[in-house]
């Protein structure tokens, strides 16, 4: 499949100066960097940072704004931003209040953040971070392998956004992105492989009218393949494995995301969000905050992911529901 | 491809459903019928009414919302609703100010839009319509075609909703949309026809990599197919083909829209708006006003369309900036 673009080599980079051109009221490019600055930071907050490889969008620029992002660093597609552009973010935002980073838990970007952090401590800088390990397709059993942070790092930016905004110190918005963090289960499933920009490799192999449980953002391979039979099935499948995630699930409140994982239509996925409902009121599961779109895209893999967060603070609620100017939230 | 679908038969009232469930804070369905009310009408205020076949997703119930409308009318997959439903949603909305329904210029849509209108008048409601057909990609040469209606209409949902909200009376709001509608014209291009829900059938035939100019939103054949180029060379055809729709066109000021039209990236909406604000910037056009994203689709069809209204009156832009809920916007 064509896609609209013009050279590959030069995607990332058009794409971050087209939201730096429709969105010029929100945000700005640091010129020559994978950097989007917020326009107006706002003073006396900790600032947040987020970021990763490009191939996620609107994720993460989409998510700067009031009560969430100051900044976002994009790097080449699936491959993190250097730790010298973190750096630089770091110091762009930095407004005397010290400065979070929302990292995805992929051992490149942790390596690079972290980098980044050490940098900035010994330049002055008061740094913290969080990993965000929302994935729970990976079998914990092994110790190679690591819950991987996907789609649910959106509700850890809009929480934590909203308690800086509130005045909350960086020791406290750790904190809180921690106990969120522990609270919150994704999941994804595929119908069909994202590409390279040219459409000449897959990132994996998927016959017709097969899917695939349990896959990355980064088109890692999923747990199980089946024939496709329904939205349903799929969101049976998803849901049971959330769901058990949580002790004595039904005397839980939850916050919901569906998200798209690329080429998947708006309307395949308000089906699915029916199905969600439908299985999640047959379980007596109370949802108290749902959202439905492209939040963490996978380059061009159809496909739908599924986001549980126990909400066991009025507070993150309240935080979820705070108005933003981001464009994507 | 496979579609994350259950029967497709019961597609369009699972997504309604879905999208009843999602966002119930600003809506709720009319049970058994295609008609999504916003939950609190504004009081003392022309209620605005859009809608039309279902396969435009978000279009047109992601438009609901504070300054924007008060409720959509959606029918089976590009067949619009019928009268008696759009009558009924005339009933549901009307505050005593009177109704105004947002119609896209297709026969059968006009035709059903308009019975209803004769029906609710005679019920003794005041009620009238605008016709939006900002499609420029048909000759108007032949009095058998005419401009369609598409992804411009989000902007005249937009700019009535807020001058309804400010008091306008129904024939203000006429006569301000008519004005708008004439301001205005978008062109499209498809990448890959959209499909059937099953698959089965395409609306169009597109070989690998070939492209095709001037498609409309239910799969209508464009004026011309030719192999792809790059996102550059489909933004200089597109824009070519809006200015001229203009006299002196430097000397004006311009809102743009840029709309996927369905399976088409995140990431290839930036590259495509990228390359229309370099062009723009060439021509010497003053762009005052830009949005990106999925506003009406046109199903599972691969391609983007580009909008141009020109700002003739300042109130359209306070209009476009006001704040909305509505989830789409």
């Amino acid at each position: 499949m064509t896609r609209i673009i013009n050279k590959p080599k030069d995607t990332v980079s058009q794409v971050l100066n087209g939201v730096a051109y429709i969105h010029q009221d929100i945000l700005q490019r640091i010129p020559k960097t994978g950097i989007l600055l917020r326009k107006e930071l706002t003073p006396d907050r900790v600032a947040i940072i987020s970021g990763g490889g490009s191939g996620h969008e609107p994720a993460h620029f989409g998510y700067i704004g009031e009560n969430m992002l100051d900044a976002s660093v994009s790097g080449p597609i699936f491959i993190p931003p250097t730790a010298e552009e973190v750096f630089e973010a770091i110091q762009k935002t930095d407004q005397g209040k010290g400065v979070l980073l929302v990292i995805k838990n992929f051992e490149a970007d942790v390596n690079n953040f972290l980098q980044a952090e050490k940098q900035a401590k010994e330049a002055g800088h008061n740094v913290s971070h969080v990993i965000v390990n929302d994935d729970c397709s990976v079998e914990t059993g092994s110790f190679e392998k690591r819950r991987r942070g996907v789609a649910g790092t959106v509700f850890v930016h809009k929480i934590l956004g909203a308690a800086a905004s509130e005045g909350k110190s960086l020791d406290e918005l750790v904190s809180i992105g921690e106990k969120v963090i522990n609270s919150m289960n994704s999941l994804g499933v595929a119908l069909s492989s994202g590409t390279s920009l040219t459409g000449e490799t897959s990132n994996f192999t998927l016959e017709k009218d097969m899917i695939s449980f349990g896959i990355g953002i980064h088109g890692e391979e999923g747990y199980r393949s089946e024939p496709f039979h329904s939205s349903e099935h799929l969101a049976n499948e998803l849901l049971n494995k959330l769901l058990v995630q949580y002790d004595d699930y039904t005397n839980k409140r939850f916050a919901i995301l569906v998200n798209g994982l690329g080429t998947t239509t708006v309307m395949e996925q308000y089906v699915f969000s029916n199905d969600v409902k439908r299985l999640l009121k047959l379980e007596g599961v109370t949802v108290v905050y749902a959202k439905t779109g492209n939040y963490m895209t996978s380059t061009n893999m159809a496909g739908i992911s599924l986001t549980l967060l126990e909400i066991t603070e009025e507070s993150w609620l309240e935080y979820l529901k705070k108005p933003t100017n981001a464009f994507a939230w």
